[in-house]
């Protein structure tokens, strides 16, 4: 690979391709830069870098990746390397299972942008689709666990078991810090579990639960349904024996399963956990699925993540909108006992979708049919011999091979099945809605079979009923007409559209999200996702099967690597927030190797991310506070202070760069070194790494570790609300520490690593190929430009709207980063119209907020990306402009200040089109302020919603269609 | 196979895939089922049959069809087929190249049912989305061809010409009926240009263009630019001379390569026609493309299929609209000269996207570069000895081989690239945007190279400009702004939905129109058809390596024979109308072997669509009206009169079944009889075909030819126009004179078939998969139950509309067929009200229009189909019969008869938003008549459209933006 100079040295040749992409993810034009930059004063794209990024840390080279690729070339490479994986037909279970997405949500949400480029729906009003979807999600877990409350998505079934620990102990007020798993739980759900508890400092017991002693340390216990080699336990009694010794039950619960089983909240369960990958998800080698917690509503405000309720809007339609939301943007910091920050949306949506399309009958067809070919296998591997146990099951069996397992093992690889191994002469077996009785009769083969056995004949061979009596589900789900109404495929894809409809996304106008970079999700980004070599790829499928998902790994992770001139990268945290959690503990096993274990401070600056003070606190780390100058800069001479204090016992400092304030604080280097010099680590959040990419590395500029939202800067989308992905890059004397994994890598050469901080090795592996895509079609040049665009947008419209707004804060030169805040606070005085009526009426316009109030209260922030084309960009600021002016007119009194249009928006249609009209503004006004409007408005579905109501009355799960009717 | 009795008896097993498609493409569940019989007085599906269909034609038993199949194994059995099909590097060229479909066009547009769904925009209000995509088509093709006037896209290019020959007859008045093609035109034109000119009796001399004698006898003369082997000839002298003998110039052009070649219409061509399938529209084996034809205004009212023209709104707004549609719907029966009646509406607006998201510059930089790598191609191939002569060439080489071309045919086979074999020694290569320098390299190879030639080196050594001076284009194009603004992804993105959301498609809600049967289209019957292996291969390539594509035509094939009772089938006919022409020229064939064929005369039932006299016309037919009884039924005695009175001249009687009028005419068979008396032959119209699925069979009932439209009954969307598909099942003895083929077939065993109708083999081959995955995944028993069911739904239908509207015609029993007739003529005495005030007012329910005055002016004609609920039926019924309600109140005199809500419908949202009201009526009931609206509205996009101002002021091509903004 050469050093390429620049964009053009790449495409000089007349006969390169033509579907270059470059062009396709920058918005503006060659002419639009150009005018641009002599808007805002500066030469060339150069000129401004000079002008914004200290030169101490400026790039010198150029990253060293190949030229720009076109689409079809990359897509033809990429489909190279999906060729090397082999599907074969899974068996292994563990969590992951064949599923079929049915092919109307397949096509209409996973693929369709409308859906995927949505943002999370802080914005109520105009995500009122995805909130109803997600509540679908809720109510459907809520059913089939038979718990209270649900939340609108985890991580993972191995993360959610882990969140239930801390929040069991954060139920016993921390008093209880010991926690039993039972053995029976998936390995790398209690290796998950071991991670956190060590971090937090919990007493992790692993044993089999129904025998263990209960004493009053125990703050709870996990238990799976069924076991992960497939036995249904019936655990009342356990219930009974915890709840009496005061500790909590959690259950781990098989969705699929819950359509024919007893709910475990029907015995006793007070939390809930599983994955939703089967409703629909393909297995994507580990990810993302829609990990899920239930529980009781007592427990609701110690759950983690996000919850979707119920309230109303001001002309008191039922409206949708994130529930008590205190626990999580506005995280709470040093108090934290999560850190969880996204969600699954995007996968809960569609798992949600699968229960609306299948309904409570088609759910239960589904389980009874593959419980149904699993009893009938189970009746064919006796008659050959072999054992299975007495144990009740309900999908999976663990058989005891009558003769050598190893040869069973190989004439199922020779017939293309994989098989699990528990290496002890036992092989497990899960089914699932993809099997067929022609797999079985393979199965059957692999297992000795020499005649094709009649599957329908053994089934009837069958003793006794499909479940034992005490686990046969009695209790209703899914009773809501929800899910008992779109049953055709016709009906599905109306209800899809009819959601997708009213919610704002990117393919209607810029998301302009300051620290959440909504740039271009592009089509040739996604089309790989659903590619059947990728989507259905088991993550513990044996490695000659994932040679092309393993090699695309690797070829992400020394990209990622020389974009952030740190050498080593796991893939593993799924998300950013686990990314900075798995970069601390990284942190502390290096500090702890080096017999510096003492050593737990975190440096924090006040102005960082909630999430930073959260996962050190996760991580185990004493947080201290780093203050900010009048600038919004670090304040120096604080932190050399607190350096200096804490010398002792310094692990580490948290750093954003550019700053959560957009700016490149030049002095990054100085204060990288002052932490070093009193023998702490720099962790560098790259949440901000949009504005770095090819400009300037967290490596070079003195990050130990950084971790990259792959989610904003790397192209993937939002999803609603997730999946995000945030995997670290870390130095050399780091490399060895991390993350490992039980099933894959068990006990490898990271004698060193930490845990897993997923239950995947390499974390949400379908959908990297995204990030791999972007920058493989960007190439070197293609991504120093899209960060020098997105810094030249920002300025761009930060010139324009400075005019207007007073910016919070500048950089060198009065300039601004990738992103820059405007003041809203001194309308509140001047006009009584505070921040979030800035925000509503921006619906009006046809625009979604930029971030409200963060990082400083009643700002807001915009970061336009270097997707955005001038022409939007300008659309953005006329709107932005024309509501300073609609507050001019509240100020000079020609408007009133509590009843105009900022305070009466969003407008809903039904009300600028009802027959009474009482607002001593026009219609017109109202919701067609802006020309553009004319020929794209976008309707916000619900008006303003009333969000204080909405946490007094709780209600998380679809409403009865009695209280719609309202 | 066995003969399954019933659904049940193919989902007996609790062990069959969970799947199954029938309940998802079906609307009403069992219960819903239950409970419409209950209503029309059925005891159950099979009495309504009985009651519906006259027990003389009602088939015995079952079709001879497998099991209804789960959709995911139907998939996986699919994908097996295609995997038969070999990719290769195809440099066949012959009309059909390798393209690029922009990722975002591909997913957004020809995998989004939000396009895909649509209906022809006959409705414009709730349509302008893909009128102004559609419009963009045109102008992009007057721009190109620089001509005045282009449609909106016709079959593909060698029915354009032939449509251009018979255009150039009738501005002729039919004086000149001799016509030139010159022989450097592609063989596929030539010999449908041969079949047309057969039958309409035109003098069709193949000759060097350049040569002839140009007399007063030639009406036109077709060239083609550049010619099939590659030559770019120079045809303004030709013209000269044309125009001086009073011949008319057709030019078949290839859009690419006049992006940098000058126009046709700048040297004097006088009709342009071609394929625009290279702009973005994968191969697929032969089609669907868009072929186009432009001319000079002056012959506007030659011009066949649709044109989409601009006007304006009641609110002054601009709107559009297909524009002088008397050539069409109203098509001018046995007046007419051409029988086009659809167009391909959804790949002309892929075409036009590709030149919007490419815009000028961008396409000229595409075929620069295919020039490029031509000419770097040339001299390397002269380089090794190779021969391509002297011409000047755009794309395509003709290579005089040193040695033996054989050996490079084998060496090419080798290296996975398909040649043209000339068959002399002489071998072509067309180049496209696909081809890489890694690919020439290949190519040279095949010739001979033995070292890596270096493609810049060759290129530089490339002597003279590009293209000789007086072929370079200097005139501009895609001047708009339209072609100038969307060249980022996001924008792209942006414009596409910003269109979509102007139409309403099946994703909003059911399109009840008569005789086109807007069925679902179910994704997984969509999946494959942008599969690689599918949509990549070219129609040409060698047999080999279209294994898969063929078996899956013999697969479709045999089960249409299957359901039509007609032993053979040709796949040819790529629409309905085609259909119906090469099944007219079939039976002609077969009487003159016959020695019957003088015998011409066409029997027509003055109920028949329009297109059955046209295509009569074009088959060289005189066209015989049959009159109607008063029932609406054909009057059987004047049948015999005329076929008797005919007798000695009788050829056929076209007739379709059941009748247009919705009924299953109990005479059918002695209708058959009667024709086959007086030695005609039975064709039978299979638009109707949705009714008479596993319940009879044309070839039963007595018809010797019948046409199937794959896009209605056999599940191929609309696409909002086109593509169409129509195949044509025919008797025994009408086989041998099925559609040849002059590349795949050349004088095969078909000594007796007719010419082609169709450019490709197989006509729309890329779009068959949808018919077969449906017909596979619905079984026997699914096809039946869902003509069942689309016959309850209409009943259930007319049982309630029947309380509120006239019935024009029903059948046995007082039932209707799969279709029903309202009667909407009184109101217009009775309340001022026409039927399309109905039409339009429907659109503020948020509903499409049924079939408006056809069969029957004045009327509208319901057709729900079987994918409908009956939560949509209702829904659809409570409009209609609250619109009644507002016809009752006009009439009562409780509301205007000039200002009421049907005459001020559709109501846009500005309408009812607007500041000022002066209508009699409230917001509310113009804009919210009926519950459901507040919580799933649609929004016409403009006002009612003033058509007849749009024909007086024809403007078809984007308007420029002056005009907008007026």
């Amino acid at each position: 690979m050469s050093r390429p100079s620049a964009l053009d040295a790449c495409a000089s040749s007349v006969l390169g391709p033509t579907d270059q992409f470059v062009h396709r993810h920058i918005g503006p034009s060659d002419e639009d830069v150009a005018d641009m930059l002599r808007e805002i004063g500066c030469e060339s794209l150069d000129d401004l870098l000079h002008k914004v990024i200290p030169d101490s840390i400026r790039m010198a080279g150029e990253l060293d990746l190949p030229c720009p690729a076109g689409e079809h070339e990359t897509i033809e490479r990429l489909r190279a390397i999906a060729e090397k994986n082999v599907i074969n037909r899974s068996y292994i279970g563990m969590g992951y299972v064949g599923t079929i997405t049915p092919p109307v949500i397949a096509r209409n949400v996973l693929e369709n942008p409308g859906w995927y480029t949505q943002y999370t729906p802080y914005q109520a009003e105009i995500a009122q689709g995805r909130l109803e979807a997600l509540l679908n999600f809720q109510t459907m877990i809520s059913d089939l666990t038979g718990m209270e409350i649900a939340g609108a998505s985890l991580l993972d079934e191995a993360t959610a078991a882990a969140e239930a620990m801390a929040m069991c102990v954060a139920i016993h007020r921390g008093k209880r810090t010991a926690f039993i798993v039972d053995t029976g739980c998936h390995p790398q759900t209690i290796a998950v579990m071991r991670t956190r508890a060590g971090s937090m400092g919990f007493d992790l017991i692993e044993t089999d639960a129904m025998d263990a002693e209960i004493t009053d340390t125990i703050a709870g216990v996990l238990v799976q349904l069924p076991t992960t080699d497939g036995r249904l336990v019936h655990y009342e009694s356990l219930a009974e024996r915890a709840h009496g010794a005061g500790a909590l039950v959690v259950c781990a619960a098989d969705l699929l399963a819950l359509a024919m089983i007893e709910a475990p909240g029907s015995w006793g369960a007070d939390i809930v956990v599983g994955s939703a990958q089967r409703f629909g998800v393909p297995m994507g080698f580990g990810g993302p699925h829609a990990g899920y917690l239930a529980t009781s509503s007592t427990h609701v405000r110690k759950m983690p993540g996000r919850i979707v309720g119920v309230s109303h809007d001001a002309q008191g339609n039922t409206a949708y909108r994130l529930t008590i939301q205190t626990r999580e943007q506005h995280i709470k910091r040093d108090r934290a006992t999560s850190n969880i920050c996204t969600a699954q949306a995007l996968l809960a949506i569609m798992a949600g979708m699968y229960a609306v399309y299948h309904g409570p009958k088609g759910l239960r067809a589904i389980a009874e049919r593959t419980n149904a070919l699993t009893r009938a296998l189970a009746v064919g591997l006796q008659r050959l011999g072999h054992s299975i146990g007495d144990d009740p099951f309900f999908d999976t069996l663990r058989v005891r091979v009558a003769g050598d397992a190893a040869k069973v093992l190989v004439k199922a690889a020779a017939l293309g099945i994989n098989l699990r191994d528990f290496g002890d002469g036992s092989l497990g077996i899960t089914l699932d809605e993809t099997v067929t009785t022609e797999d079985v009769q393979d199965i059957l083969k692999t297992f000795g079979a020499d005649v094709e056995m009649d599957i329908d004949a053994l089934l009837s061979d069958w003793k006794g009923g499909a479940l034992p009596a005490e686990f046969e589900r009695t209790t209703e789900y899914l009773t809501h007409p929800v899910f008992n109404s779109y049953h055709s495929e016709t009906e599905m894809l109306r209800y899809l559209k009819q959601l997708e409809n009213k919610d704002l996304s990117l393919a209607h106008s810029m998301i302009p999200l300051g620290s959440c970079t909504m740039k271009l999700n592009a089509t040739s980004e996604m089309l790989p996702v659903t590619w059947p070599k990728f989507a259905n790829l088991h993550p513990f499928a044996p490695k000659e099967q994932t040679r092309g998902s393993r090699e695309l790994c690797r070829l992400l992770e020394a990209q990622l690597a020389e974009i952030t001139g740190l050498p080593a990268v796991s893939l593993q945290p799924n998300s950013g927030a686990q990314g900075e959690y798995a970069g601390l503990l990284v942190i502390r096993s290096y500090l702890n190797m080096q017999g510096q274990g003492h050593r737990n401070v975190c440096l924090i600056p006040v102005s960082s991310h909630g999430t930073n003070p959260a996962s050190a606190i996760i991580a185990g780390m004493k947080v201290v506070a780093v203050r900010s100058n009048e600038r919004g800069e670090i304040d120096v001479a604080h932190l050399r202070e607190m350096a200096e204090m804490h010398k002792d016992d310094l692990a580490a400092l948290m750093v954003t760069y550019p700053s959560t304030h957009g700016v490149f604080e030049a002095p990054i280097r100085e204060i990288c070194d002052i932490v070093h010099e009193f023998g702490g680590q720099v962790y560098m959040d790259g949440a901000n790494m949009n504005a770095q990419v090819g400009v300037c590395r967290p490596g070079e500029i003195g990050a130990d570790v950084c971790h990259l939202n792959l989610h904003k800067t790397f192209c993937i989308p939002h999803g609603g609300g997730g999946p995000g992905v945030g995997p670290i890059a870390v130095a050399e004397h780091l490399a060895p520490f991390l993350p490992g994994h039980p099933v894959t890598n068990p006990g490898s050469a990271g004698a060193s690593a930490i845990g897993p901080v997923s239950a995947a090795p390499e974390g949400s592996a379908g959908i990297l190929p995204i990030s791999w895509v972007y920058i493989a079609m960007m190439g070197a040049a293609g991504l120093k430009r899209a960060s020098q665009v997105a810094i030249l947008n920002a300025n761009y419209m930060a010139r324009r709207l400075g005019e207007y707004y007073d910016l919070v804060y500048t950089g060198n030169d009065d300039r601004v980063a990738h992103e820059f805040i405007l003041d809203c606070r001194p309308f509140e005085k001047s006009a009584g119209i505070r921040v979030d009526d800035l925000a509503k009426r921006l619906m009006d316009y046809g625009f979604h907020a930029p971030t409200m109030s963060w990082p400083v209260a009643g700002t807001l922030m915009v970061e336009p990306t270097e997707s955005e084309s001038k022409a939007e960009l300008d659309r953005f600021c006329d709107a932005m402009i024309s509501i300073r002016q609609e507050i001019a007119e509240i100020e000079r009194g020609d408007a009133d200040r509590e009843i105009n249009v900022l305070k009466g928006s969003p407008h809903t249609v039904e009300v600028v089109g009802s027959d009474t009209w009482d607002r001593p503004y026009s219609r017109q006004r109202a919701a067609w302020p802006a020309r553009w409007l004319h020929t794209r408005k976008f309707w916000p579905a619900v008006g303003r919603i009333d969000n204080p109501y909405g946490d007094r009355n709780l209600m998380c799960s679809c409403p009865c269609v009695d209280d719609l009717a309202e």
